[in-house]
């Protein structure tokens, strides 16, 4: 399974006129851009079959119909971080665009959890663990993470206690940690009553 | 001050744009509701001053460039929430669509986090104490936060110790709460020295 071009080359354009609309103060030079890839939409859209894409945001088989707002080619709310295995971390890396700014220069603190969050929940099923849902994450924040610079998320299982499990993980940037997290994941006691069993 | 009409006209097609391409799995329906989109950004764009907003999103006055991912008029990643204060409380009611979603039927975790850290800041300052920071958040997950049903997302000062704030918020679906948040917030020594003291 795969995101179909159609939507991954729309879903590109959405992030680049989301990127226009926090950069372009004046009207006139954001109505150009507007037009200009709104065109390109349009154009699309006209023959959706004939998009083709050289380099397909990769999807696991796992999650073919991922529209997470981290991880998904199709929701525009998504860097989109792809997520792979390191020895024993879920690792991401990525670079912001302003979108994603909180302070100026920096990025939201918010961001900072949502990708942690997707990060370590990966890390606590990716070694064929049940999936399992996060019960409380805590974020501390070290130093500032700066827009338009590579950060590398990654996150790891501390340790397991039946049902729980025990994650941590941090942000780095050139090498120095910005953000540690952990936190604590349950798996439902069985994956059916995922919903009923959060509830409590 | 207030955000151009134009920018936040084209914000909400941006938003309906990311809530199609998340929902339409046939391309061909996605198709024609991004060509219909593609051609209101583009009558827009052709005389941008014409554009008139009935309700625009309230901007305050402290923050007339605000493009955070979270409050923005103007960035199509933000739902976007309008924060108000309620006596002691900083609080947004918001209904978030698809594009938000983690589980099934679930607000992602990390959105969660994003919307309760924007939350807490503003309740950190409200009070008329300098601007802060976050410093450490945690958050934990009672129960399900459903898409498409109305949430309350409240924070408040718990203590002030210097020019640290302790603080905490919760989100409530009809009444329940369904996640609780508590925090610390440190001002800058100085305001215009925020970034230095951050980076240690």
């Amino acid at each position: 399974m795969s995101v179909s071009p159609f939507a991954e080359h729309t879903t590109r354009l959405t992030r680049a006129l989301t990127t226009a609309l926090v950069t372009e103060r004046d009207d006139a030079a954001l109505a150009a851009r507007v037009a200009e890839i709104a065109a390109q939409m349009a154009a699309a859209a006209q023959d959706p079959e004939a998009v083709e894409l050289a380099d397909p945001h990769p999807v696991r088989a796992a999650f073919p119909h991922d529209i997470t707002p981290v991880s998904s080619a199709r929701n525009p709310i998504a860097p989109p971080l792809a997520i792979r295995r390191e020895g024993e971390d879920s690792v991401a890396t990525t670079v912001l665009p302003l979108q994603y700014q909180g302070p100026p220069t920096r990025v939201h603190g918010g961001i900072i959890a949502l990708m942690l969050d997707q990060v370590l929940g990966d890390a606590s099923s990716a070694t064929g663990l049940p999936l399992s849902f996060t019960r409380e994450l805590t974020i501390t924040y070290d130093g500032a993470t700066p827009i338009g610079e590579e950060l590398r998320i990654a996150g790891r299982i501390r340790s397991v206690e039946g049902r729980k499990r025990f994650m941590e993980g941090e942000i780095t940037v050139g090498g120095e940690v910005t953000v540690r997290a952990h936190g604590l994941w349950i798996a439902p006691r069985e994956q059916s009553s995922a919903a009923a069993s959060l509830q409590r």
